[in-house]
């Protein structure tokens, strides 16, 4: 059994990696900390966490929690993971961190969407921890950069589409859906009830900081620097995202090309489903599971392609995706408890 | 490995079933049948359930589905229920009823609230389905009546009160707020998202089916006949289903008296949890689970009981404690299958 | 014209207020204060609020308001308002205070539901804001302790069957449903969006401070002391609270004794409608409205009343209500300001 | 004052109609008419309508009508629109039709996104009503084809920045989210709560009827033919819309002509308000007003423009606007009856 610490429990990621840890067939959890909720347990924190009464916050000491661990998801905000991170390694504990801070390999785009990076050794070592696309690195590396979920919802769809060179690298648009989890469970007027409830809110229009998170996983696999136009919004609703992406084909690509390219790319894959012609994905079919649906449309007449990917936020677009690299790192099944069958509702 | 047939099984209630089972440790799906969507998919009616691309849906055809199965859930609007039942019965195949058809003992209080009942022989034999209550009774039996979802969240706090004579029996007062699947699929204009969407709307005030069904059970237990007052409203969401409930404790009784009787009465019950003093239920803390939260303020001059309990509709409300039910039926652990971990969100 | 100030604009309630006067015939707003948003606008603050880019935030000066006003709204937490209104009066300026300082006759009851009340020589003449029951006092008084949400939903139906001594006075419970708007703009966890989104929530069961306000007031129309039993719950959607109340009528009282009492009590009053035999308010049909629907269900056999009312809690709850107290003090027609012709959505 | 007829008034768009057209200083209703309703009047059909206890619709009936009324509002279904309106105008009776049966002044465009155009001499004849911009052209008209929803939101913010040569006219995306009410009252599985609710559903990409109305329009005012992508997507709220467009700027264009271009275009319109940089409408900030509002982003490096319009769906996008080309017809003032101050809940 793996020995999972949960660093940031009480956070609605922290919570989710929890559940997702306790249903675990291979995995078990050794220690959960908050600083702000120490010493309650997660059904104190959480009473819709039923049967985890003993299962009771710590503060987080990196020496106490390193010795009940083989590895830590740090569900940290930015900059902390950063500090915690290279302690938890030289200790000989994997890390799998949720914030930014070891998503980019460019130490620069990092400092220019958020601070100075305090660990930059580390950070060329961390893998990408998109699962699909970066499975072979996580196998072997020490860190992962758990990636964010507007970015998970964009380089799934887009990876292959780049790899086969069928697209234009320039004129990609991508309009992003949220729902309000993704704030977090810190309050804030954006996220309070009567603010959100029946409105539709774009925000950081051109300057969210997943930009740069999405382009420099975008261009390496599109061997050239490109930029992209993102606008996200926050929908009225709990969890799920779904990104609407356009981009053009190339005058030679045909609706058959992209088919087959995303068929074959994703083959494999347990957690991606591609939609056949004219359907489409909604936030209502991946909500509560791991998986991110794919479904596009081609124009013949102006190559213009739409694609509609669609993820659960907290899962595939944070603790799921977490705790498949996690599956990963430690040579497991990665569907190991993650093969949550979602009910219609 | 039990043989399941689910009959009906496009309804939300019908599609939980197929989802519960799917996952069940010790039972499999036999058929699925659906008359709206024959040679259907699951994953075709319901693209949220993925993995169902192989499960059909059949047309009604009760000699093949007896062969196939060890028990069948009829998750059929009642009077279709009474038709269907004796002749899986006569087939050798259990049945566990979702309608109201078999949860009457007496044929005549059913009558006056549905029709006329045409299996009344059948009706007899039938065991109510409300497992923590009646546990013994449907290990022995062939048909099981799968209480309704009001009645549910509303019997298992009054029962043990009443058994124990801590209440007095008249002037109990039941306020039921449901979540809007509990009106199915359906299309009708009170379901209608603009209709039910910011809007709290009582229902049926005075003469909703279930009332019978509640006085029923309720009297049985109280050993007089007894009549209540039972107000259903209908909420702004999905799932869920809370119930406040008003009843007067006998002179001599005090709060630790009812605290007592709720504790040791459900000392054993995996499903059932009782708040600690000045702790609420609520329906985030029961949704996507099998469990019914019971919590309760007790008025010290007045002796008046305030209890709340919390379920979800579609499981311990329906198709959870229809699987729970199963489970005792075929003498497995109650809760295989619906030992399902609630994230917080 | 009357001039009107509003303290603390930018809260929901005064917000509601300042709408409300920019619409009204006969006011016309002097100023608005908000110390937290001082020199912003009300657009600036909401921008929903267009039209409103010249109205300015002040700091609250006392001496300068009072020049410019005829009456104050005073939109601000209790205990402050006990602070600020003797002095508005002092400058022949008229109050009506929207906290709970000056709703109680009986200084010991807010005490033990609030704190010291260091006012209460004002306290003694001020007036109840229940604009149906207390028109002929509010017209001659000068200031007005306008009611609490709550209270207004559960007064106003039991009002008169109370002084027309139809009802019991024992066993009178009022099961309460909020919009999530009643907790202000002010931010907390149980008003952050993923926690209040659907679920549904009891809260300060057995001690809410409302109880003593609606506790007084039913008392002084029974000529007797009386005790209820009240429960608030909250509700996933933003405007509206339904009250539910369940009371018994004395023996010898008959359906239509209700329904003539309802009737002939509320014959003339604009903003009250009593709905027909079987049909039932709901919060869509008062949302954005002054009104106060009543609808009710008697059971002949066991003397038992249910009693459905609906408000729109900002307004017939907080702010329509007390527009419609200054139209009465100014002598003005009641309907002033608050014809409101609310849609089907 | 200006009698009117509103044809389909028990629809969400005919009932908006009413509530307007009762507010309005300068019109008055003649008659309304519902088939589905008939001899019910609209508070019966509408609860929360009160004070129309008295307006009951009528079947149609156009003589009748006619003699009643100066205006009629057609709230109908295409195809049966086209029946009535041209003998409304026979008969003298000015025709403001909200179906999309007189928006295209190409029949050949019409008849292939719906159906053979039975009236295509009124056809001819009619005018855009796209208030702001076909105002001369409405002024002397007979009849109005109103816009549909989503091209009003598309069209406003496109129309100024295409006339005035700043943008590219390839490559357009248009990315549009509508609240449910969109759909209507009529019952469908994508409206019922349950599917709706905690979901958010692109359809008909790349079919939707709306496109070729937005694309006559947009090749209108940018003098040649251009195609669009239009993508819309439903929304878990009752009411509103927010288009997110995607455009080029041509290459020597700069933010500041686009502000300025703006900022002309719509200075005189009461309705039209476009943010300052960094600011972005959202739904909240127009729902229940008549309003278009318009923010952008320019993208410096790429010379892309990001541009966001905000409308109430059932005002702007139907009843709303449909007024103003009222107004505008019979020579009043355009915000009569719609000077609506929306607050911030």
């Amino acid at each position: 059994m793996i020995k999972v610490g949960i660093v940031g429990a009480s956070g609605y990621t922290g919570v989710e990696l929890v559940k997702l840890i306790a249903c675990h067939p291979n995995a078990t959890i050794g220690a959960v900390t908050s600083n702000t909720y120490k010493d309650q347990s997660l059904t104190d924190i959480f009473p819709a966490m039923r049967g985890f009464e003993n299962l009771v916050c710590e503060a987080l000491d990196i020496d106490a929690l390193a010795k009940k661990t083989d590895v830590v998801f740090l569900a940290l905000p930015h900059k902390i993971s950063m500090e915690h991170a290279p302690r938890f390694l030289e200790r000989g504990v994997k890390v799998i961190d949720l914030s930014a801070d070891f998503r980019f390999s460019n130490a620069k785009a990092y400092e220019s969407a958020y601070q100075t990076h305090s660990a930059k050794d580390i950070l060329k070592k961390s893998v990408y921890g998109l699962s699909e696309i970066y499975r072979n690195q996580i196998k072997e590396c020490e860190i992962v950069g758990n990636p964010g979920c507007y970015p998970t919802s964009i380089l799934l769809p887009l990876i292959p589409l780049l790899e086969n060179g069928l697209i234009r690298t320039k004129g990609i648009i991508c309009d992003s859906k949220s729902g309000v989890s993704g704030a977090g469970r810190s309050l804030s007027l954006a996220a309070h009830f009567c603010e959100a409830n029946e409105s539709f809110t774009p925000y950081k229009v051109g300057n969210h900081r997943h930009t740069p998170e999405i382009e420099e996983l975008l261009s390496l696999h599109a061997k050239e620097n490109l930029h992209i136009t993102f606008v996200p919004h926050l929908l009225p609703l709990t969890r799920g995202m779904l990104s609407t992406i356009y981009v053009q084909a190339l005058d030679t690509v045909a609706e058959k090309d992209i088919r087959k390219t995303y068929e074959k790319y994703y083959e494999q894959e347990a957690f991606i489903r591609i939609f056949r012609k004219d359907a489409f994905p909604q936030i209502a079919y991946v909500k509560g599971t791991n998986c991110c649906d794919i479904g596009f449309h081609f124009d013949e007449s102006s190559k213009q392609i739409t694609i509609i990917s669609a993820i659960d936020n907290l899962l595939k677009g944070a603790a799921g995706q977490a705790v498949q690299n996690m599956n990963i790192l430690f040579g497991l099944d990665e569907k190991q408890g993650l093969d949550i069958i979602q009910g219609a509702l």
